[in-house]
C-alpha cells in the first residue's frame, strides 16, 4: 500500500480516533506483524502532541506457545508489571488505540477450556482497573492487515496480494479515501442524526422477524440512548471508538429478550471460529444454543461469568452500508459487525443511560445495563430482516424492513 | 537461513547460554525485527522446562522517536511497570537473554547530550535492581542479524543477501555448527585450561605495545582472577553468558593504568560509531582522548558517572581467532571483541575477585574491582601487539607476541 495512504490512515486513527490532548499519553496494542504501521501510528500520535506512546506487542503464537507450555496458574496471573501498567491509566487516563490484525484461526487447537479458564481469570483482575477509566478517556479500535488474517478472507492471492486488497479493503470501508477526515466529519453528522431519530420515539421493545428462523424480541431500558459515530467522553473529548464504524446500537435492558435469534455470519471468538449457530432466550437469558462448528467455544463464552448469556448491545446496520456492499467477509468482528445489524452477548455500555455519570455502578445495573467480563458481538442481519419499534403507549413503528431503515 | 541451523542455534542459546532449571522463568530482550527467530527460542525455552517467558520488545526506530518527541523528564523516568518488573526479576531470579541485532546507526542524528543525560538518569534507577540479580542467576547475549546491520556489514549485497551472509558469519563464528552444543562443551574446556594457566602466574600488571601507538600498562589485583567461557552463577548453574566468547578476561586494579591505548577497530556505542580513537591514562582514569569521528559521543560515554572513565575490563584474544580470522568487521561489539584484545571502561566484574561473593560490594570496590552504570569495550589488539605479565616477583613474562598466545 502507498505511504501516502497509510500516513493519511494513521492520522485519521490519531485525531478522528483518538484525539489526543496536548501531553498525553498513548496506549498502543499491536501485533508484532504490524511494525511499520505502527512506527506510522507513533510519529502521527507525536505529531499530535503525545507526551509518550507505550507500546503493547501481541503475537497470537507466542500466545499459544504459552497457552501451551505454561500451566493454569502461570496463565491465570496478572504480573506485577501489568497490574502496574493497569494502575498507572486508572492515574494517567491515556489515550487507548488496539490495532486489530488477529489471525481468525489463531488460536485453533489449544486447549479451549484452559483457555477459558485463564482468561476469566485474568479478566477479573483487569475488571478492577477498567472500571476506574471506563468513559473517561478516548479509545480506538482499527485494523491493519495480518498476512494469515488476508489469506483467510483472500485464499485463492498470494500472500502479498491478500495483504494489499485486506488493506484497499480496510481503507475503503474505513472511510480513508481522499480527505478521511473530512469523511469522518460527515458520517458523524449523518449517523448523530438517525439516533437523534430514534431517541424521539422513546421505544420500549424491538421486534426482529426474519425467513431464517430469527423470531425475536427485546427490551429496552426506560432511560435507554442510541448512540452510534463519535462520541464523548467525560472530560469532553469527542472520540470515535470504531474505526469503521457504521452502527446505531444501544444497551437492551437486562432480563427482557425472549425468542430464537440466528446467526447470519461466523464469529471469531478468541481465535475459534463459531458457524452457523443460533441462540434461544427466556427471561434474557441464553438458554440454548445451537452451532455446526465452533459450540464448544460459544458454550464456553457464555458460560465466561454471572453476566455473559445476557445481552450488552443491539446493534442497527441497514444492509446496504458501505460494509456489506462491498462483499467480503471480513471473519472479523470489527468489520462484519458493521456489516449487518447484530447483538452483544455480555457486557453492555453505561453511555446508552441517559446520565449514567450521576448513577453508581450498582444503580447503572439495577437500570438495565448488563455487567460481565466479556463483551462479544455476533451477526443477525438479513436481506429479509424487519425490525418494528414498540414505543410506550404500545404503537408498533416500523423501523427496519427488507433490511433496511424506513425511518 | 535454513530452519533446522536456526532451531540448532536456538537450542545452544538455552541449552549452553542459559541452561535453566526446570520451571525457571525467561527474560528474553530482542528486536521487534527478529520475531520468527525470537518465536524458536521460546519455544526451545518451553520445551527446555521454562516456566513462563517474558519478551521485552525493542525498536531502534521507536526509540528515535520517543527521543526526538518526549521531554527529557519523561525519558528519565523508569515506569511503574518497569520498576515492577524489576523488581520481580529481583525476586524471581529468571535467566536474562539479549538477542543483539541493533543497527550500529541506528540512534545516529538524535541528540546525544540529551540522551547520555536520560540513559544515565535510567541506568542509575536500575542499578539498584540489577545489583541485587548479579551473578544469582544465568545471563545470555548472542545475535540476530538485523537488516540495517547486515547493510553495513554487507553495503555491497541486497538486503537478503547480506542477512543470510551475516547469518552465516554469525553461525560460523558462534561454532553453531553441526553439533553446536558439543562444539562448545569443547571449546569452554580449552579455554578453561588456558585461564587456569594464567591464574596460577598471579600476575601484578599488564604491559601492552604495538608498532600503532599503543604503550600502556594497566595494574592488577591481589585476588584477581582471569575468567573465560562457561560461568557458574552463586547457585552453581554452568552458563555462557556470550555466545560467542573467544576471550579470557579479568577486571584490573582501579587506579593502576598508565599511558596510550589506541583503538584498533571503530566503536558502535548507543547507535553511534566513534572511529580511530586513543586515551590516555593516568593513575587508573582516562585523561585524555582524541577521535576522528564521534569524539562527542566518546566523550560523553565517559563522563556518564565517576567510574566511566575507569577500566572495568582487560581481555584477551588471540590474533588467530575464529572471528578474526573470518575477516569481517561486524560493526557489533559482541563479535568485534571476541576477534581482539580489548579493554572495557566502567563497570569491572566481580566474578573475577576471587570468594567475591564473602566480600559486600563496599570491600569488592576497595579491592578494585571498578563501578559505573555503563560498561563499554573497545577493541585494543594488533597483529604486532606484545604484552607482558609481571608477576609478584617482578619478573617479566611474555603473554603474548606478535598478536598471539606464548603461554
Amino acid at each position: 500500500m502507498e505511504n501516502s495512504r497509510l500516513i493519511e490512515y494513521a492520522r485519521l486513527i490519531v485525531k478522528k480516533g483518538l484525539n489526543l490532548d496536548k501531553g498525553q499519553s498513548v496506549v498502543l496494542t499491536a501485533n508484532l506483524e504490524q511494525l511499520d504501521f505502527v512506527r506510522t501510528v507513533i510519529k502521527e500520535c507525536y505529531l499530535a502532541g503525545a507526551g509518550r506512546v507505550v507500546v503493547n506487542w501481541l503475537d497470537m503464537e507466542i500466545d499459544k506457545m504459552a497457552q501451551d507450555f505454561q500451566t493454569e496458574e502461570s496463565l491465570s496471573a496478572l504480573m506485577p508489571w501489568e497490574t502496574a501498567r493497569w494502575q498507572w491509566m486508572t492515574e494517567n487516563f491515556p489515550a487507548r488505540l488496539w490495532l486489530d490484525s488477529d489471525d481468525p484461526d489463531g488460536m485453533d487447537g489449544i486447549d479451549q477450556e484452559k483457555y477459558a479458564r485463564t482468561l476469566s481469570a485474568r479478566l477479573k483482575q483487569i475488571k478492577v482497573f477498567r472500571d476506574k477509566i471506563e468513559n473517561k478517556h478516548q479509545w480506538c479500535i482499527a485494523a491493519v492487515p495480518g498476512v494469515k488474517w488476508a489469506k483467510k478472507v483472500f485464499p485463492e492471492l498470494s500472500e502479498n496480494d491478500a495483504v494489499e486488497k485486506l488493506w484497499e479493503a480496510i481503507l475503503q470501508c474505513s472511510r480513508a479515501n481522499g480527505d478521511a477526515v473530512a469523511n469522518w466529519n460527515g458520517h458523524n453528522e449523518r449517523v448523530h442524526k438517525l439516533s437523534q431519530k430514534l431517541n424521539e420515539l422513546h421505544l420500549k421493545a424491538l421486534k426482529y422477524k426474519s425467513a431464517n428462523g430469527t423470531d425475536f424480541c427485546v427490551g429496552l431500558m426506560d432511560d435507554g440512548i442510541f448512540a452510534g459515530g463519535s462520541e464523548r467522553d467525560l472530560n469532553g473529548r469527542e472520540f470515535n471508538p470504531n474505526i469503521p464504524s457504521e452502527e446505531i446500537f444501544t444497551s437492551p435492558k437486562r432480563g427482557e429478550a425472549e425468542g430464537w435469534v440466528v446467526s447470519t455470519k461466523p464469529l471469531s471468538y478468541q481465535g475459534t471460529l463459531i458457524e452457523n449457530f443460533a441462540v434461544r432466550f427466556e427471561n434474557g437469558k441464553a438458554v440454548e444454543v445451537k452451532a455446526e462448528k465452533g459450540l464448544t467455544a460459544l458454550e464456553k463464552m457464555i458460560a465466561m461469568d454471572e453476566g455473559a448469556p445476557y445481552l450488552g448491545e443491539c446493534a442497527l446496520i441497514a444492509e446496504d452500508s458501505p460494509i456489506n456492499n462491498c462483499g467480503i467477509l471480513f471473519y472479523n468482528t470489527l468489520f462484519d459487525e458493521n456489516a449487518s445489524c447484530h447483538l452483544a452477548f455480555g457486557r453492555g455500555f453505561d453511555i446508552c443511560l441517559k446520565d449514567f455519570e450521576k448513577y453508581t455502578q450498582e444503580e447503572i445495573h439495577a437500570k438495565g445495563v448488563n455487567e460481565s467480563t466479556i463483551h462479544v458481538d455476533f451477526m443477525i442481519g438479513a436481506a429479509d430482516m424487519s425490525i418494528t419499534g414498540i414505543d410506550d403507549s404500545g404503537r408498533e413503528i416500523p423501523i427496519f424492513r427488507n433490511g433496511n431503515w424506513v425511518i
